[in-house]
C-alpha cells in the first residue's frame, strides 16, 4: 500500500493541543448557569464548574454539562500561545445529545451549547490569526439514535434506510449500543453524505479531520476519505483513531499513535524491556510515522499524571513524546498536572486557578516546545536506536550540525559508550546537553556518555572553529 | 555514493605491521650516537634506545630521535616474517623537522634521518622478495611551515599564495595551529601537486597509500585521491584516516576502524552493552568494511596493554581484530607486550631482547596469523551475528564446511544455544574449537553452546564421513 499523497509539511513542525470543548472554558463571561436552559431543555444537567465528574447509572454521566463552548477556547487563545502549541484539536462539536457529542444529531449544525455556527467562525479566524491550525473530529462510522436521517430512516422513509443496517427486529449499532446506528458506509448515498460534511468545514477553513473510530471504518473507508480530504486541498490533514500497531495504515497521514504511549508507559513502568527495540521497528516499518500522533493521554484514557504518578517518569514519558518522530498532542490540562482516572474522570475540567498549577511541569513543556521548534532534527530527523536500555536515540539530520541525541536512564548512574551511526561526526565532537549543559565528546565514531541516576537529556552537536579553522569545512 | 573502484584482493589476505620508523631498529649496525649530527644540524636532540620518551614543554617531545630507519626495518625482514605479518605501513619519512614527520619540508624527499631514497629503495626491494607488500603515509591536509613552497608563498611568491589561505595577519593551520599550514585543497595546482606526490612513490613501487586526516580532506578529496592512485593501478590500495562510524567512506578502499577500537575496547570495559549489534550494523552498513583496518592501537592512542591491563581482556580484543571482517593491523611492539600511555609514550622504542617479551602473547599472535591465513571465512565470510553477549557470531562462508563461529564470554561459565542462520548446516554436525579443541553440536540449525568462564574460541565445522557415508555430499 503507497499513500500517493504527501503529508502536507506544516505537520511537519506541529505542537497539537486536544480539547473537550464543554471541559474547557465558558466563553462570554458567563457561567454553566446562565447557560442552563441550553441545557435542560435537552435533558441535559448542569454541573459547577470545580466538581470533579463522576461515573453514573445508565452511563447518564454523558448528559452532565459544565458550560465549556467554542467562544472560551478563542479567550484562551493566550494561553495557548504562551503555552506554544500551534495546532488544537477539538473532540466532536455538531450537534448531538451528550456532552461528548459523539452520538451526531446534525453534522451541518454546530451544536449551540458549543457557541453555534458563530462561535466556529469566530475560533477559526482567531487561531489562524494566531498562525494556530485547527482540525475538528469527523464521527463517521455511527450516528446518534436521534440523528435526523436516521430518525427519518426508522420511520420507514426508504429514502435513507439504506443509509443504516436494518434487521429484522433492530439495526446495527457499534458495538451493539442501540444509541450508535452504523452508517452503511459502503452505500453511495452515504459517501456523498460524508463528503459533503467534509467540505462544509473545509470550506469555512477548517485545516484537518480526525477520524473516529478508524478501525471500524476500514482500510478502504479511510483511504475513500483522505482522497476526498486531499481532492479539496494536499494541505489539509487527515488523522485516523486507529489503537494498533500504526505500521500499514498509510493510506491516511497518519493515525492516534496508541502504540506507541502504551510501549512507552510500559516500559517506563519496567513492563516493557523492549522498548527501544519496537520504537525503531516501529519507526522503519510506519512510512507515515512523521503524520502520526505521539499520544499519552486523552479523552479515553487515564490521564498520564494517574498513569506515570512519578514525576520523573512522567517527564520521561513526555519527553520521547517530543522526540519520538511523529506529533506530539497534549490533552488539555496534562501540561499542568491535571489528574483523571478512566473516563469520565479524565474529562474534567480545566484549572484555570494558576495557584493550582504544576507550574515546573508547565514550564518544561514549554522548554520541549521551544526546542522542537528550533531543532530540526527533532520535527524531520530519522530515528536510529543506539541502546535499548538506557534508552538512547540518535534523531539523525541532513545537516551534521544538526543532530540530536536523546537519552533516557530510569536506572542508576551508569557510564556508557554508544555507537553513532553516522560517517559525518568527526572525532573531538562535543554534544552539550540542550536541558542541562553537561557535554559529552565523540571518540572514533563513538559517544562516552555518563548518565545520572534517573535523568535524561538531549543532546545537540557544538560547533567550533578555531582561527578560522572548521573541522567541518568539508563536511555537511 | 558508490565506491566504482574493486578493492585489490590481496587486501582480504592482509595483515598489517605499522611502524614508526624512528623508533623501530636503526640499520647499519649504528647507534643513534653516531647518526647525531643527522639531527643536531636540523635542531634534533639524541636520545637513548631505552629512555621512555616523556612530553616535554612546547610540545618540544617531537624533536626528540632515537635514530630508527628504513634500513632497520629492512634488517628486521625475519622477524616481521616470523611474526607473519605481509603488509608494513609507515608513519611518514618524507623530509620534515619533527620525529613524526607530519610536518613535511618537501614530499620529494625522503628524510637523510631515515636513511634517505637509497633506504627506501632498499626496503621496498627486500619486503616485495618477501611478499611483504609496502604502504606510505601521505599527510596532504597540511604542510609544515617550513615546507619549501610554503616559504615561498609566506615570502610573497604570487606563484605559490593560492596553495595556502592566508587572512590579514595570519594563515589557516590544522586546529588552528600556525605550525601546520593546511593546504588549499581544492586548488589545480594543489590538486597537481599531490598527484604528482602519489605517482612518485607509486613509480618506486609501493603497494598504498594511507591518508593523514582523512575528515579534514573531506569526501571530494578522498574520491580525488582514489581516483589518481586507481588510474594509476587497481592493485594499488587507499586508506584514509576517519575516526567516526565507518559506513558511507566507500569512495576510498578502507578506513582506519577506530570505531572498531572504541566499540570492542568499551565492550570489553563493561561500557558497551550494545556491542554486537553495533558490529552486526556496521558490517551491514560499510560496503568497504573489507578494506577497512581494524584497530586497537597507533601512533595516536595509548597502546592496548595500558587500556585493557587484564590480559584475558587483551586477548579477546585481539581475537575480534582478527575475526571481524576487516584488515588486522599490529602495532609495532604491542605484539609482544609494550605499553605506553598517550602520546609521546605510545611511541617508545621497540624491545629487541627477546627475554623482555610477553612470548605467551607473540605466541597468540602468531596462532591468530595462521588461523586468518588458513581460513577462508575469517578473510572472505560475512558477519552474522548469533548473540550479542555472550558475543557470539558466525563467519558465513560460501563453502559450508569453511564455516567459523566465534565465541567470547566475559563472565561466568554459561549455556548458551543460538541459532545458525544458515541452511546447509545439518543435523548432528560437530563444530571444534580451533584453540581448545572443545567440540559442540548442531541440534535442528541451532548450536548448543557451554561455554567456560571467561573463554573465547574459534570454532570451525568438523567434517565426517563414514564408510563412504558423507552428510554433506549434495550440500555445500
Amino acid at each position: 500500500m503507497i499513500n500517493n499523497f504527501p503529508l502536507p509539511s506544516w505537520v511537519y513542525d506541529t505542537v497539537i493541543y486536544e480539547i473537550f470543548p464543554d471541559r474547557f472554558f465558558v466563553g462570554k463571561g458567563k457561567t454553566v448557569n446562565e447557560k442552563r436552559d441550553l441545557y435542560e431543555k435537552r435533558n441535559g444537567k448542569i454541573e459547577k464548574w470545580n466538581v470533579v465528574p463522576k461515573r453514573l447509572n445508565n452511563h447518564d454521566h454523558v448528559n452532565v454539562f459544565y458550560g465549556g463552548d467554542l467562544w472560551g477556547i478563542a479567550e484562551k487563545i493566550d494561553y495557548l500561545k504562551n503555552l506554544g502549541i500551534n495546532a488544537i484539536y477539538l473532540t466532536p462539536i455538531f450537534l448531538a445529545s451528550s456532552n461528548h457529542k459523539y452520538d451526531t444529531i446534525d453534522y451541518f449544525k454546530v451544536d449551540p451549547q458549543f457557541g453555534g455556527l458563530p462561535a466556529l467562525k469566530n475560533l477559526i479566524k482567531v487561531v489562524h490569526r494566531n498562525q494556530i491550525k485547527i482540525i475538528l473530529d469527523g464521527v463517521f462510522n455511527h450516528v446518534g439514535k436521534d440523528h435526523i436521517l436516521f430518525k427519518k430512516a426508522l420511520k420507514g422513509d426508504k429514502k435513507y434506510k439504506n443509509m443504516f443496517i436494518f434487521y429484522e427486529n433492530y439495526y446495527r449499532g457499534w458495538w451493539g449500543t442501540s444509541s450508535l446506528p452504523e452508517l452503511h458506509l459502503e452505500e453511495v448515498k452515504v459517501k456523498e453524505y460524508i463528503t459533503s460534511v467534509l467540505r462544509r468545514y473545509l470550506d469555512l477553513g477548517i485545516d484537518g479531520w480526525r477520524l473516529d473510530c478508524g478501525q471500524d471504518l476500514g482500510p478502504e473507508i479511510n483511504r475513500f476519505i483522505n482522497a476526498k480530504v486531499k481532492e479539496y486541498s494536499t494541505e489539509k490533514y487527515l488523522v485516523s483513531e486507529i489503537w494498533t500497531y500504526p505500521a500499514g495504515w498509510d493510506m491516511v497521514d497518519g493515525i492516534m499513535n496508541y502504540h506507541f504511549r502504551e510501549t512507552v508507559i510500559d516500559f517506563l513502568l519496567d513492563k516493557n524491556p523492549n522498548a527501544g527495540y519496537v520504537l525503531q521497528k516501529t519507526y522503519d516499518e510506519t512510512s507515515n510515522i512523521f503524520g502520526c500522533w505521539n499520544m499519552l493521554d486523552s479523552h479515553d484514557t487515564k490521564r498520564l499524571a494517574n498513569v506515570l504518578n512519578d514525576k520523573f517518569l512522567r517527564k520521561a514519558a513526555i519527553l520521547l513524546q517530543f522526540t519520538y518522530p511523529g506529533v506530539p498532542v497534549i490533552y488539555y490540562g496534562t501540561e499542568i498536572g491535571l489528574t483523571g482516572g478512566d473516563d469520565p474522570e479524565c474529562r474534567k475540567t480545566m484549572e484555570w486557578d494558576s495557584s493550582k498549577w504544576d507550574t515546573e511541569l508547565f514550564n518544561y513543556y514549554k522548554k520541549l516546545i521551544y526546542l522542537r521548534k528550533n531543532e530540526p532534527a527533532l520535527r524531520y530527523g530519522s530515528f536510529e536506536l543506539l541502546s535499548n536500555d538506557p534508552l538512547i536515540f540518535m534523531r539523525k539530520s541532513p545537516f551534521v550540525l544538526d543532530q540530536i541525541i536523546v537519552y533516557l536512564n530510569k536506572h542508576e548512574e551508569t557510564e556508557i559508550s554508544v555507537s553513532l551511526p553516522d560517517n559525518r561526526l568527526l572525532n573531538g565532537t562535543s554534544f552539550v546537553d540542550l536541558l542541562s549543559e553537561n557535554e559529552f565528546f565523540v571518540m572514533g565514531g563513538t559517544l562516552k556518555l555518563k548518565l545520572p541516576a534517573r535523568s535524561f537529556g538531549i543532546l545537540k552537536v557544538r560547533k567550533k572553529i578555531v582561527r578560522e579553522y572548521d573541522q567541518y569545512k568539508r563536511i555537511s
